[in-house]
């Protein structure tokens, strides 16, 4: 076969003919196009584009003046308020990285994280500040911490600390923004709940981030002006990349502090809301709020539901409200959402069983995420599509994270073969869509979160009382699934399950400590190793306290 | 301000986080997403997504084994059949470079392209199988040509020729396609209407063509399963990417051999038809049609409109029939469309005539364009948004052109000063919206094709009779514009309008002969230069005969 060579100096890239993907550019075009459309609104604050626009070059020049350089990483500890989202514009206009923080977590991880990826700057809303406080108490070379007070939801400014609003004020709206050299460059850390109890650092790109906001559009049929509930923390995978999309689309957001079920209701009547993201509680709660009031939404509601499938009675609770849920999977590796569950017009002709059978799969694909199948990990061959053989579920393309940050090794590991390896095992179906049959990292999901079961067992083993300990999955009607733990005791040293609740509590954020602490026996593998899966058995068939008893 | 570094070996590209941009993967994900949707139907041939990428698939793999390479042209002069569509990715699954001919050319013009891009093979409808043979009889090195039959269209297989279904045949459907290592590969080499009678061959990357696609999905807001109707022909830079957006969409082609008025009404009509592009002529017969039948469609129906801005008069009617049209504007440089009138909400405020006025601009840049303004070309300063300086309008960003081919020169004159220089004098409004005032090109365009006026001066001067020729556009109720011409003629060699209107016929596409050729002095410059804009004032109020008196 001939290969024949073109021109490359006559063809070459150039400035007029290729610009690195960013989704600086995104923000650009917003303040051009759409001016006049709302960007965002809270309470009775508003910005239109061209404000919001401005407001982000501002904090962006703010942050250079304060002494903020390319590759520097800026981490917020932030609610969904209007600052942390123009954050996702700001820091990377100033040339820098984004590190958001999950605000639920305690103050020994956000230390860990803070020093892992030596932040140099800190934005803390005031409501996080004594987690913030604690955290870099110990620092070799703390950040620097900025508070925003939000004053909408009642805070006032605390006393000693730099404002927020008067550093942005620093700087000069003129400014333009710095733009990546190239496409491949940093633009977020964020890290996982990890499995070990060291949470990982997963580096975004700007392509990366460009290209996923961009699937979202394609995949979820995103059309202009959507109007877009922050229901998901900002904090999850950069909000699922939903800053960025909303800009190129001029859509609009609409802030949330706190899920209150009562309050989501209000704005998805009162903001004629088209789009939110949650967890299955989320959902649930906006269910039961608006059969309680009678409300049926006026306008289609699209939502995109991830953390468990949907089950048949949220389907049909969500479609009689007026919402159409849409399943997706993903991890912070694949920038939240890569793989969805397409829907195909044929389950129509299902009844209601079947259709939420096939709508809680996690499906295939996202539009421009490269590939996603469910291979054999040691062969690296896929699964015949029986719906029978379990594979794990891989991931490679555009959707795909640049990597661990200072950590070569896991990063080697996690793209052995080619592929991003989820560790999540399922099997293809029929029609190769994939289904989830067992987390092979033990993770368990509650209200949205991930709770990594090894941290947890390890502050159980903490306890001089615990000589083994083992934590798996409890479903639950409101969290969906909550952290329940087994342990076996030290006959010298006793302690209560109350004891043993408190320990954690002490130790590890609200969410993450282990709802019920049973002494027990822990059922063995003959080479010793805990068979969890025995523990979940018996408390998936409500078998807990007929265990605690023996 | 410090320049942190990050681990750029640990955080590098590799196959499981960076996959070169291609639309062959979008024909990969449509055949494993909506494998049993419709890719096309035409008269009673249909092909699902499934069916049409194995297609692909074959015939990608018939091109190999044919001989063909990496980076090899395939050529093409087909009318918008199946076929003509399937070669828009089993071309570029071949490793080889698209060249979509316009079938109106004349023989000297399609020759010379066919020398130009070199092409290996020319596979070509039974049609314009006439066309095809003048034009490789005096290559040095012609291609190898195979003729499709379109028996749908009722045409029967000449002798004597190798047959496209055959070639396909020797395909197997189960070879991989190939693709591109580096996005930035030539997918397509698409021919101007050149500007000085030598049309320039514009070089497409995989790169380009992708991110063009998805440009046009988030800019038109395409939903899944679009059902596209092909008024547009495919050898228009490639059907401004459409081939490929609607196999990311799992969208339904419905082709179309020739627009004609009541097939097409049919056709919206029956095959439920959501999306159509096309010249104002084009909108003009539907819109006639549909008035003539009493049909209003029963579902939205989305159309762009380019090539000119539509009136008012046609915006009403199109309204009135079900068609919601949006003014676009590009040229084959910028892979289509690359700017779009993007409607604001508050322009509904406005009567009609305002309203026409604001959607009849040439807009803002699309979604994924990096930059569209309008220059000062000497400064390259922004014009001032007033309305009324003219500069010119430029382009630059992923929906740019690689550049020309084996034309370095003009490549590097195209884009001076880091922007592609289109050549169209334009404004910008006080809304940063563009609005064209003259080409500076001598663009004539009718019926959606561009005509350089140069051309067919140039056949014009080569009549014995011609001393001096210049060409402007006309403005004409059914195609928009149609060229006439001034010439003056030499004492001694008399020659009536008929017979330079017959030697023009002979020599160049039909649609490029002028209609009218009017014997007249000439208006010139103190430098000798023709004074073309006296001459279009002329025609525009309808003074030509009044001038041929004189």
């Amino acid at each position: 076969m001939s290969r024949r060579t073109w021109d490359a100096a006559g063809l070459r890239r150039r400035p007029a003919n290729f610009a690195p993907l960013t989704p600086i550019s995104f923000l650009d075009r917003a303040a051009h196009v759409f001016p006049d459309r709302m960007a965002l609104v809270y309470g009775d604050h508003k910005e239109t584009w061209r404000e919001h626009a401005l407001f982000c070059r501002r904090f962006a020049s703010a942050l250079r003046h304060g002494g903020v350089g390319r590759g520097d990483v800026v981490a917020l500890l932030m609610a969904n308020t209007p600052p942390m989202l123009a954050a996702h514009f700001a820091v990377p206009m100033a040339g820098a990285v984004l590190n958001t923080i999950n605000t639920r977590l305690d103050v020994a991880t956000v230390a860990y994280i803070l020093e892992h990826c030596e932040a140099r700057i800190l934005i803390v809303d005031a409501e996080f500040l004594d987690t913030a406080r604690g955290a870099i108490k110990g620092l070799a070379a703390p950040p620097r911490v900025i508070v925003h007070t939000d004053r909408t939801a009642g805070f006032s400014r605390p006393d000693g600390v730099e404002d927020f609003g008067d550093f942005v004020d620093t700087g000069d709206d003129a400014e333009l923004a710095d733009r990546p050299d190239d496409e491949w460059t940093p633009i977020a850390v964020n890290y996982t709940s990890g499995t070990t109890g060291r949470p990982k650092g997963v580096v975004y790109s700007h392509r990366g981030a460009y290209l996923s906001a961009v699937s979202t559009i394609v995949s979820w049929d995103v059309p202009k002006g959507a109007v877009y509930l922050w229901t998901l923390p900002l904090f999850h995978c950069n909000g699922w990349c939903m800053p960025w999309l909303l800009a190129l689309q001029g859509g609009k957001s609409v802030c949330l502090r706190r899920v209150n079920p009562e309050a989501v209701l209000d704005l998805i009547v009162g903001e004629k809301v088209t789009h939110y993201c949650g967890a299955p509680i989320v959902h649930g709660f906006i269910r039961d709020a608006a059969r309680k009031r009678g409300v049926v939404f006026d306008r289609p509601v699209a939502a995109l539901i991830g953390g468990a499938p949907p089950p048949a009675s949220l389907l049909v609770g969500m479609s009689a409200v007026g919402v159409t849920l849409t399943h997706i999977y993903g991890l912070t590796e694949t920038y939240g959402p890569a793989s969805i569950c397409e829907s195909q017009s044929h389950w129509s002709e299902l009844d209601l069983a079947g259709q939420a059978d096939r709508q809680g799969r996690q499906g295939v694909a996202y539009a421009l995420q490269e590939g996603r199948t469910v291979m054999d990990p040691q062969s690296m061959q896929r699964v015949p599509t029986d719906g029978g053989t379990v594979g794990e579920i891989m991931f490679r393309g555009n959707q795909t994270m640049m990597g661990y940050l200072k950590d070569a090794e896991a990063t080697d590991r996690a793209f052995e073969g080619g592929w991003f390896h989820t560790g999540d095992l399922a099997v293809l179906e029929a029609d190769s869509y994939a289904r989830i049959k067992d987390r092979s990292k033990d993770i368990i999901i509650s209200g949205g979160e991930n709770i990594s079961s090894v941290e947890v067992e390890d502050i159980l083993y903490s306890h001089p009382a615990v000589s083994a300990a083992a934590v798996v999955a409890m479903p639950d009607e409101k969290w969906g699934e909550v952290p329940v733990a087994f342990v076996e005791l030290r006959e010298e040293t006793p302690a209560s399950e109350a004891d043993l609740i408190a320990h954690c509590r002490g130790r590890l954020a609200g969410f993450k400590c282990p709802r019920r602490v049973i002494a027990y026996v822990l059922p063995k593998t003959s080479t010793g190793k805990i068979q969890k899966n025995v523990l979940r058995d018996a408390v998936r068939s409500n078998a807990i306290d007929a265990l605690h008893a023996g």
